[in-house]
């Protein structure tokens, strides 16, 4: 290839004796938590602790110390917490962020003198050694340790000085120097040698909802008693109670922008569409307007305030479908013609993969010489002109093909002004690409989840959501449907494979979601696809949402447990236990302190009752295997006591499919 | 405490849109090999391959181009090699250093417009889509790498493009740009779009005696035939033909300097010596000299010279101890008293281990300020005089004890000019210090081996040597006795103890080493500690040599074995299979290509005969559960044919605790 060699700079310099002398004498290695070496930010959220762990070290036997510093946009001036070794070099501290926004942390370690110092001491001293000498170095250290002090602290310093300098018995004199006050008043007068400071690693701190919320997703225009007529943003406002009364935090929409007439799809998909036919709603712009527009047929700009505003009365959200791509009709494309990529014939190259065309969609093209930077402030313009409506929420289409610098300039742009604000990344790809869009920005993600079906599979998805990278960066909404997918475990399981997979998703993390037509246990599929038969994307489908058979009130349920347990409102933390059957998954999620201890019991078969021995994770709480424990069921209010760390189950699926149990030690009760 | 917090820069500035722009669209991550994002060299060996991997990718279905790039510090220019990808984002190439010292890679991804190109062409002229307009598109692509193409290779894609132009049939259009002359072509001459490139990531190249080497410890006043005649250097020479017939490489010899008379120990370590008490040769220096010079009864720096060179003659290198303390006779404690730390009573600061003191030992302080740089470069120039008389290897004692950064200087100082050099860490500290000390340059290090004896003990510290970051940092040389460790495990086990622990250690690693008396099954312990009894530390130790049970023999098959097959000289590459036995460890190991494969099995009990079925793995040659496979025993040249995967073992540990077996499919012999 003829790119350029990189430079021939120097290869290597041993390292000279002046900057030999000057490097860090304390290794400080392996921090956590942390993303590509401080390259970007991990993900925090405020109120909640972030607990940072580091292995430092140094030559010798003398004592170290360190300590966490960190600040925040808020306030930023250092805050130092000191790290607590833990053994084996490893040490730990926790810091709560209170703020949305950056936060940053450092880690600082330094040579314990006075801790070296006393260490030795209380050695030798308790073996009976004579530690006259020791003393008087000891005198020695508080002199030295007073000159560098600051004022208040070194008149202290010299107080105790004087003190020990009084004392008479051996006893007296070391007792002074091992006082809990002196050591206190010593560790904090010194000034360190060898002090030694890690860069700087950035926290991206959000609020609790970015980590716990429920989503809902439903097409305003079927929200309509007939196919005959368009539903409305007003009529969403009908809806509102029902869904708040379901226990979500978010209403979620695919786009509701004016749709092209070119190529319009009918439904099922088909290539030609029927008069009526209202289009794909992801063939965004026509005439009447682009990303910024409304359908006219949704309603006004008036209208979508208010839906705004009564949504926030009924404690939810609105979140919006950003998706970068344009129909033929979008009037970019004659306005910005340079955003574009054209053919050699003079028509404009179509979204396709090879040989499939998708000829009612084309695509941007973002290094594109004239699109660079208007079409990247366009699309900025764009997003902040929604969140000026009270749009807090945008679920992005197909991110992963956009590019990565764009998305980390875009994120960091909107959420300056409006920290609030949370993008959800709608990427299906490899694992690097999912974890590298939460490292640029995106506060959530779609998953894997909905093709993960057998216990193993579950329990090894589960655990490494909790396992680094992924813990770090990456906060999966898991949906249970989307308008695109159709789970194929859906499709003839009925309503115990519906509430198998609701127990999942809401128990498995913080975030889920729900795309309308789950609760009415709607299955029906295009043969031998994971798509809906005459889905929503192409027709209007009215949905009699009281309809026999519903999950409605488990659901609901499901969000209440989730609401009033912490250990609920997060993918971390979860631990998947033993039950010796094949065909029941039995995890626990637990608060930090241990407080909220919910098990989890699901029973993966739809069809057949399920038994299992299983264990009561009695060792979490340092219990013996004898110990009794207080169980709470949390779907029915039933109240036990267990005794002993073997258990027995029995799941009926056509009963429901799963057990949700808060646990206590008896002890506590 | 009053260190004064870090300065408070600006904490966060949202990446602005210039920047964003120009951020690379490619990401690449996960380097391998890799230490601490690139701060310290993995270690690498002359002629064999460096194995790199890498995650990348970028937004969109585009094809990707990656390369790593590297250089040595003979030929500073880059050399390319393509990466080839596995899967998932993952790509890996391999490149071979020929020169000991550093060399360097980087990483390079680009946009492969042509081969992105022709992935579509192929996919839509498979499925019959028209293609003429791509036809139009490919002549435009070819006009436009030619012009940024150099003139020779513009010439050959000009020409392409003229017989494309000629060509009448479609199907010839599209054959001439497929064609793999075609490719090879067009990716050579294109200027690729969006190349980004990685950091520098440094790589220490040394020859493979760093990695490959069986080590024999001996003190030369030992070498005499009666304990009243101190042995010397010339005695020495008369053991390396037996030494060399062992099959040993590196001959190593505790301290050889001075030995200080005040405090020096008697035998067993007393407190008072007797009149003729050698004394221990780590109370270095007396008024005879310090670490420069040589203790007078072992001879002169000429019978050293002598030495080395009948060593040499031997194919057998010199190691000598690095042992950085101090005797209170040693002439620095007069000539720098700077370089050490004094008492408020004038008497000097004794090393210790509260409450134990060592009273016949000093310690330097490195940052004292009389001792910078003064006292570094004193150290230094004691190595550099050594390895001007020849000597290529250090055994340093208690490395964790010395500062960091002092290592990471004078290893780089001394390998600058003397690249061959290596030294060896005898560290048993924490792991963190552990890893670190080959990360700031030691080339082997003493290991936790000798603590290791069940079988999953030892398959999970095998296992761990294997993984990063230990395999990228750090050698273990497997020690299975040192003057100071006398092992518990062989105090009552006997002849065929030792025998285990030889076949571990000689097939566990590339590194392997060996105190004096092994070979006689030595094992008289101080009761209850794992200290020889009468240790050599303290007195002279006059051995026969060919006495009866000695295991000379399996040691000389042992190390001959490691010879003849490259798989055994490296710890890496070491895989533990399932034998159903818990007292028998069954490993493999293999070079890259298979062709050199060794099956250990050791039997961990050695006292009764031990049975297992185990299985033969036959998957690692692509094989299935019922191929056949050629084996040979190399201890003592046994052939035999194994049909089937599982296969059955019976080891009598009294005839030999182990066996040695090298396989190869069948259809290759």
């Amino acid at each position: 290839m003829t790119d350029p060699m990189p430079p021939v700079e120097p290869l290597y310099r041993p390292l000279d004796l002046e900057t030999a002398i000057d490097l860090p004498r304390i290794a400080i290695e392996q921090v956590a938590p942390m993303l590509d070496d401080g390259r970007f930010a991990v993900k925090a959220v405020v109120g909640q602790a972030v607990t940072v762990t580091a292995v430092v070290f140094a030559d010798g036997h003398d004592q170290l110390g360190a300590a966490v510093l960190w600040r925040d946009e808020q306030d930023p001036s250092w805050r130092r917490v000191p790290l607590q070794e833990l053994g084996n070099d490893r040490w730990q501290a926790q810091f709560t962020p209170t703020h949305m926004g950056r936060a940053e942390f450092v880690i600082e370690a330094w040579w314990d003198r006075y801790g070296s110092y006393t260490y030795e001491l209380q050695k030798k001293y308790a073996a009976g050694v004579p530690v006259t000498l020791e003393l008087q170095e000891g005198e020695l250290l508080l002199q030295q340790i007073a000159e560098q002090a600051s004022a208040t602290q070194a008149e202290r310093v010299l107080r105790l000085l004087a003190e020990l300098q009084q004392a008479q018995a051996l006893e007296e004199r070391v007792a002074l120097l091992l006082a809990p006050d002196s050591v206190v008043l010593l560790a904090e007068a010194s000034r360190h040698p060898h002090v030694v400071r890690s860069q700087r690693y950035p926290v991206d701190v959000e609020r609790l909802r970015a980590q716990f919320a429920s989503w809902y997703e439903l097409f305003p225009r079927s929200q309509t008693d007939s196919e005959q007529r368009h539903g409305t943003f007003r009529d969403v406002i009908t809806r509102l109670p029902d869904i708040q009364a379901m226990g979500f935090d978010v209403l979620y929409f695919p786009p509701i922008h004016p749709i092209g007439s070119s190529h319009r799809k009918g439904r099922n998909n088909s290539l030609v569409a029927g008069e009526n036919d209202p289009g794909s709603p992801y063939a965004i712009g026509s005439e009447e307007g682009g990303h910024e527009a409304i359908h006219p047929q949704l309603g006004s700009v008036e209208d979508f305030r208010a839906l705004v505003s009564a949504a926030r009365e009924h404690d939810l959200e609105i979140a919006l479908d950003f998706a970068i791509q344009c129909s033929p009709d979008h009037p970019w494309l004659s306005e910005h013609p340079g955003w574009f990529s054209w053919r050699p014939d003079g028509s404009i190259r179509h979204a396709e993969n090879p040989p499939k065309k998708y000829e009612d969609i084309v695509n941007v093209d973002f290094y594109n010489t004239e699109a660079i930077p208007s079409l990247w402030l366009a699309l900025r313009d764009v997003v902040r002109g929604w969140v000026e409506l009270g749009v807090t929420q945008f679920r992005v289409d197909n991110p992963h093909t956009k590019p990565l610098p764009f998305w980390e300039w875009l994120i960091a742009d909107i959420r300056t002004d409006h920290p609030q604000v949370a993008f959800l990344a709608e990427a299906f790809t490899r694992p690097a690409m999912m974890a590298r869009l939460g490292k640029v920005g995106y506060s959530q993600s779609y998953t894997y989840f909905t093709w993960r079906n057998t216990k193993a599979e579950l329990a090894a998805y589960f655990t490494e959501l909790n396992e680094a990278p992924w813990r770090d960066c990456y906060r999966p909404n898991f949906f249970v449907n989307t308008p695109d997918i159709n789970p194929a475990f859906l499709h003839h399981n009925g309503r115990p494979g519906f509430l198998i997979r609701a127990a999942l998703a809401t128990m498995g993390s913080g975030l889920w979601g729900m795309y309308s037509g789950f609760e009415l246990c709607e299955a029906a599929a295009v043969p031998g696809k994971e798509e809906y038969l005459d889905s929503e994307k192409y027709q209007l489908r009215p949905r009699d949402y009281y309809a026999p058979g519903n999950i409605v009130s488990e659901i609901t349920q499901l969000n209440r447990i989730r609401r009033q347990n912490p250990a609920l409102q997060t993918h971390l933390g979860l631990q998947v236990y033993t039950a010796h059957n094949d065909n029941i998954l039995y995890f626990g999620k637990r608060s930090a302190d241990l407080e909220n201890f919910i098990l989890v019991a699901v029973c993966l078969d739809p069809h057949n009752a399920q038994e299992a021995h299983f264990e009561l994770p009695l060792w979490e709480f340092g219990l013996g295997d004898d110990a009794a424990m207080h169980g709470e069921d949390l779907m029915n209010g039933h109240t036990w006591t267990w005794h002993g760390k073997t258990q027995w189950m029995r799941i009926e699926p056509w009963h429901q499919p799963f057990g949700i149990w808060r646990i206590r030690p008896v002890r506590t009760v």
